[in-house]
């Protein structure tokens, strides 16, 4: 019998036929997104588009940041291509004109870039540079994060990893959530109980003489969930760290190049760290990434060790991160995220007081999260309900995710050209979806 | 006093102003070539263009394999660039595609590819592979080496690290070299003496508890300085290393790719490894590696980690890398590696015959080492010369460079096209550089 989300049985067959060569040339279990996987052919500012020719408000991706394929970006990318692309241990001028745009809208302090080609190894690198400058080799992250792939950042993860435990010289801490603390603690004094969590990880790396290298931290703690941390909280992390002679590295990975209403997630934070890491929509889709770090330390970290990328910092990637960033600003989509970010979250809190289920809305800028619970009282997660509102939402075309240690919130990331009308587009379809699932059966 | 070699003295001045810019934006020491570095601006084929407008002729520069800039790799990276570029977790044809190209170069065990986006990652996730798949923490290296720049990868060089020791699971071996072996070994045994060695760091780890995971080596040993290894060797060391229950791992970053006149590094050395990691040249520049491996250690590995690359395996990584196989194949470089390497070793034996200085002429395919000396019998390494050498060919507009334990080894290594007329260029020049050097001093 035909089922009308999937289409017919021809299509069902070459869709069939498509995921077993697939899982022959990448291997079983290479993720995929959706129950029936899509199949993407076209992408132009914020929309997709399948291989029928379908339209999909992409309401997910921050990776190409300012939209899919943007002209000025790709025109870049095409220009350097065509000229030179060699690696940086012959002069150009591409890379510190971009190291210096880059730098300029930091504070001060974060003043010279290592360039890398991923965020991975943007967070290898500064795990490095901090065991370097400390001689320490503790390093302090929360419960439930994910900060890339390599070996050495992997020991930071539980979330993907099959459960096994972190690595050796890792301490994790809960991370901060005002919706959803410990059931035994006091709600008007989460901040010291967190806290008090990070005293003790500091406390055991001191005690097993690993000492404190680094806290990594994504500063909108994007992979828990954009939980909403009690107010001081990173704060009093900085404070705590750098009194034990740790380095604070803020990844802003995700929550870098204007994604949270301001361009950097620790001026969203108001804090300022030592090192961030960046990555994901640098060059809008385009493999560049970099490590950004007061001078001193940079220059200590190189005169130890002979750090080379081959690909990191060339000109074509320099040049494409110079119009991802140029475009931010002509667009002026940093304010774009905050306005269009605001008129969101309060389309989704209106959406929170009319469904059961939506128990929290929250989250910085474009990057929202919303929590999708059984009972507002108890809080109960509703992960299979968040997959099935993800899955009716493409089957409606439009793209979402679902995210957190109980895969129930969804997550609302959409490139930072978003604007109102697509906001409403959202907000009216996922009013429609919401209310068939309440109307189709129990929420789980 | 004017250097003439150095320019005129405004621009001096701008070089320095050049380059403390490049201090304060990158760091001091971020690598750089040559005593006055090269500030390029344009590549086409075989050719590298400074500011001035100077034609350097390319022998170093592996990356650009295919030759700088090439028309249908720009063509296939600005089409895919202007359609899509996404991750790997909706479908698309383009990663398949290549994928099924990719594996049908190789042997049938490497069927299934893991993308990343650089050859340090792939790296990094070959080890975790094997760690994984074998259960065993120990890996084997040579004791010369280089593999890339994550914490963990670096943990097997000690080449650029400031002299600090190997990681903790790490054993090295001597590299085997039959021009320059250990001078107490008999040069009739040498295999046997080598994989002694081997043998030796086996049973350490196994002493040890941490048993062998992998052996990693670069079928070529690129970074050792292409030494001719002895009969035998390589195929011993698979044959050790299995029998212990670890995986051979072949880095053909710098060997893959018609580097050696054959399309792959293991069909040179004629032995079959399990897994083989790829970089540099697959994209031309563009920033795409990976690892190939037996389908059922990808599954197994997929299994257990969840295992994603944002940018890894994106379709227009997908589709550079398609146009650079393209063209291996329609200008069949793969044959013009070996036609022209074997003509360049054959004129370099006739300038060794000529110098004094020219001690070993070796390599396979289009990665030539000439190793200098300061006498031939003893073998002393003309470490300073190689220096001088290699700058009086840049001035001369050729670009080679220096590699080895002693920094004396010549390295000749251009992009695959090219010709013979560029080698006899190569050749003439040389000739003029080595009798200046002999003219001007005594060899050190």
């Amino acid at each position: 019998m035909m089922d009308p989300q999937k289409g017919s049985n021809s299509e069902q067959a070459a869709l069939a036929d498509f995921l077993s060569r697939r899982e022959r040339l990448l291997g079983k279990n290479a993720p995929l997104f959706y129950d029936t996987p899509l199949h993407l052919v076209r992408g132009e500012g914020v929309y997709l588009y399948d291989a029928e020719g379908n339209q999909y408000l992409d309401v997910y991706n921050n990776v190409p940041n300012v939209g899919h394929c943007h002209p000025k970006v790709v025109a870049a990318l095409t220009r350097q291509a065509s000229t030179l692309n060699i690696h940086t241990r012959y002069l150009h001028h591409a890379i510190l004109d971009y190291a210096e745009s880059l730098t300029n809208t930091m504070c001060s302090s974060l003043s010279s870039v290592m360039f890398t080609c991923t965020g991975s190894e943007a967070n290898d690198l500064a795990l490095r540079i901090a065991r370097q400058a400390t001689g320490s080799l503790g390093v302090i992250c929360t419960d439930e994060t994910y900060h890339g792939n390599t070996a050495a950042v992997d020991q930071l993860a539980t979330l993907f990893n099959g459960g096994k435990p972190r690595g050796p010289h890792v301490k994790s801490v809960p991370f901060p959530d005002t919706y959803r603390p410990p059931m035994e603690w006091d709600a008007n004094d989460l901040c010291d109980r967190y806290l008090a969590s990070l005293d003790r990880a500091i406390a055991e790396l001191e005690e097993e003489g690993l000492g404190v290298a680094a806290v990594l931290l994504c500063p909108i703690f994007a992979n828990e969930g954009v939980p909403t941390a009690p107010p001081g909280y990173l704060q009093g992390v900085v404070d705590r760290v750098r009194a034990r002679g740790g380095l604070v590295i803020f990844d802003e990975v995700q929550s870098g190049f204007g994604r949270t209403g301001n361009m950097w997630g620790y001026e969203y934070a108001r804090v300022i760290p030592d090192i961030v890491t960046l990555g994901k929509p640098m060059g809008n889709g385009h493999p560049v990434a970099g490590v950004v770090a007061p001078t001193d330390l940079v220059d200590a970290f190189r005169g130890d060790v002979m750090y080379f990328n081959t690909f990191g910092g060339n000109p074509v990637s320099c040049a494409v991160a110079q119009a991802v960033l140029d475009v931010i600003q002509e667009e002026q989509l940093v304010k774009n995220a905050a306005e269009v970010g605001a008129y969101l979250r309060s389309g989704l809190r209106v959406l929170q007081q009319r469904h059961d289920i939506v128990g929290d809305v929250r989250g910085p800028g474009l990057f929202i999260g919303a929590e999708l619970v059984c009972d507002k009282s108890t809080k109960r997660p509703a992960t299979e309900t968040a997959r099935l509102v993800v899955n009716k939402m493409k089957d409606r075309r439009i793209l979402i995710s679902k995210i957190g240690r109980f895969d129930n919130i969804l997550k609302i990331r959409p490139p930072v050209i978003f604007s109102k009308s697509n906001a409403d587009q959202l907000l009216e379809t996922l009013d429609e979806v919401l209310v068939e699932v309440h109307r189709d059966g129990v929420l789980k």
